[in-house]
């Protein structure tokens, strides 16, 4: 424990010490079960209790309205990238997709295997430091599809874009740091390695009307929304024990007092950060203010030899990951749910001891 | 640790007691790292240090050869019902499949739905008692696909099935019993969930000529195995946690001796049970002999009211999950590398004590 370092990781990244905790109390016995939760049967009921408990307190949390369906998938966002089209650009064969970074990118270009796809706005030529001006978006699309949270980037939408299509939405980077209104979707996913548990998980949220449609005819039986849905995610095993660590942050956040206490704190999160920056000038945001991502917060010097000085004289102060992505450089604080307050607090004193003991040239 | 069962699961299943304990020892804080397995970046030094070992040891343990890529994929082997023939069925369009039990039967399924499949054996109309004879075999197919172990009906291929067309097979439920030659394979697959690790993991190990196929146009990107190998199975993140338990998993089997020591031990630990099922009358084992499964062990009493009574005291007496496949009925005891010696003998004799006290009407 006294050894574990500040981790700024932008996915997988940090888990709540008492979720951990928790998972290593049972590690080899889980309660009166006498076995360890990666050794149970998925369909043994003591498992059953384990997953409902799951879904029920993901549904409390979020309030997720009751003509939704909520599935446990493998594959991350990534696999959604695929399954989306598939399974839903099925009516007209076009989808609006918004370009809002680099994963919002990876599904248009995955989307264009599959149907037509229509960007109705992009920040790609002012390098995403930004959520786009929407336009020309089609009301009758199968869907319009749009990334909540742009972790490479450190933006956020705050509005929702404006279309009578359906909303489909990757929310891997933000769900459950506040509430959202789910009955404003009609699919959300998200992978779990950011602020649900480990890799491996992802979060399916499908309103009932969406899995009516019929998947084009190659889609693998498994990727089918409706073969799992029709299985309650278990047409094959379930990554069962990344279920279970998702349950137990569950649990934390519902102890914690649920996602409006969340948002309060990680609003106080990131405006330690967020004040800093806006305070001094060696630091520069790139991100506009109404844009700003609570979750993930980017930053540069300006030099990059002075930003890879950063992130490692950082991580021998026990701040680890703060790099940018490979991508795009620079530094990025990735500060989920399970990021405590101290440290950002911890992040913003080095920052500050850094800039003064290395003057720009 | 005092109250844990012997867990008969056919997977998930039982994991070795020192794999868990190393996990649960490192569960807030691997080593030197200050942090989880499960909160590490999947792209940092130190969790591609754990992959590397993984992948490393896997080489060793199965004696893999240097041109054959060895990946760690999500989705389980479900997944690759989908996956081999989307890769591998492009060339004729063509496979040969062997209908030798339930997953063999749902991957011939699935396969027919991207090409022409070939049935060359098939033991359904005896209940799946034994291996099938293969007939009509096509040497020119894209691959011949088979199941080396029928987890359900608890047979297993001693010998290899003839053909020039490349073997596909999966290997969930022996992967790591015993040596296998994999220079005769073109293609070996497993989910995690038996022998390996907890479920959400999936290995691949194929022969890279198979590579060079070119992949059905609709495949998606992370499903084609092309892109996986190019990407050192990182395209996207994968289930990091699940293949840090394999790493620890393929590290006990070393310690072990390897799969030599191993088999000789798997050997023993079914003979037990074979031995006392052919000394007895009481309970009829239905496979074949030279059929039989080292790790799956199914038995039955011929009254289902009595299997069931079987499967309910033993659960009491600390011996679990031994009822049959939901579909198929009776007794099943699984005991792959994890189950001890000492287990086994536990249950055989509970298998007598229960015999004596339930005589047949």
């Amino acid at each position: 424990m006294s050894n574990r370092v500040y981790n700024f990781a932008a996915g997988p990244a940090t888990i709540a010490v008492p979720v951990l905790e928790k998972a290593q109390q049972e590690l080899l016995c889980h309660g009166a079960d006498g076995m360890s939760v990666m050794e149970m049967s998925h369909r043994s009921g003591m498992y059953l209790a384990i997953y409902e408990r799951a879904e029920a307190l993901l549904r409390e949390l979020m309030a997720i309205p009751e003509n939704y369906t909520v599935l446990f998938l493998q594959g991350g966002a990534s696999m959604q990238f695929a399954q989306v089209p598939m399974n839903l650009m099925t009516v007209t064969g076009t989808a609006d997709y918004i370009d809002s970074g680099n994963f919002a990118k990876n599904a248009i270009k995955e989307a264009q295997r599959y149907g037509k796809v229509n960007v109705v706005g992009s920040t790609a030529d002012i390098a995403y430091s930004r959520i786009p001006e929407i336009s020309g978006v089609n009301d009758e699309a199968d869907y319009l599809h749009f990334t909540t949270n742009n972790t490479i980037f450190g933006t956020h939408f705050w509005q929702l874009p404006q279309t009578k299509a359906p909303l489909v939405t990757d929310m891997s980077s933000s769900i459950l740091s506040k509430p959202y209104d789910v009955s404003k979707y009609a699919m959300i996913y998200a992978g779990a390695q950011k602020n649900i548990g480990p890799a491996g998980v992802c979060v399916v949220i499908i309103r009932n009307d969406m899995l009516e449609r019929e998947p084009m005819a190659f889609t693998p039986t498994m990727l089918k929304y409706q073969t799992m849905a029709k299985a309650g995610s278990m047409y094959n095993t379930p990554p069962t024990f990344g279920i279970y660590m998702a349950m137990l942050t569950f649990e934390w956040l519902k102890e914690l007092g649920g996602l409006e206490v969340m948002e309060k704190m990680n609003r106080e999160k990131a405006a330690v950060l967020y004040d800093y920056l806006d305070s001094q000038s060696y630091y520069i945001a790139p991100v506009e203010k109404d844009s700003r991502s609570m979750m993930n917060v980017t930053f540069v010097t300006g030099d990059k030899d002075l930003d890879k000085k950063f992130a490692a004289d950082a991580a021998k102060a026990g701040l680890v990951n703060l790099a940018g992505h490979r991508l795009v450089g620079g530094m990025r604080a990735s500060i989920y749910n399970a990021m405590p307050k101290a440290g950002i607090e911890k992040l913003v004193g080095f920052m500050d001891d850094f800039a003064k003991a290395n003057p720009k040239a």
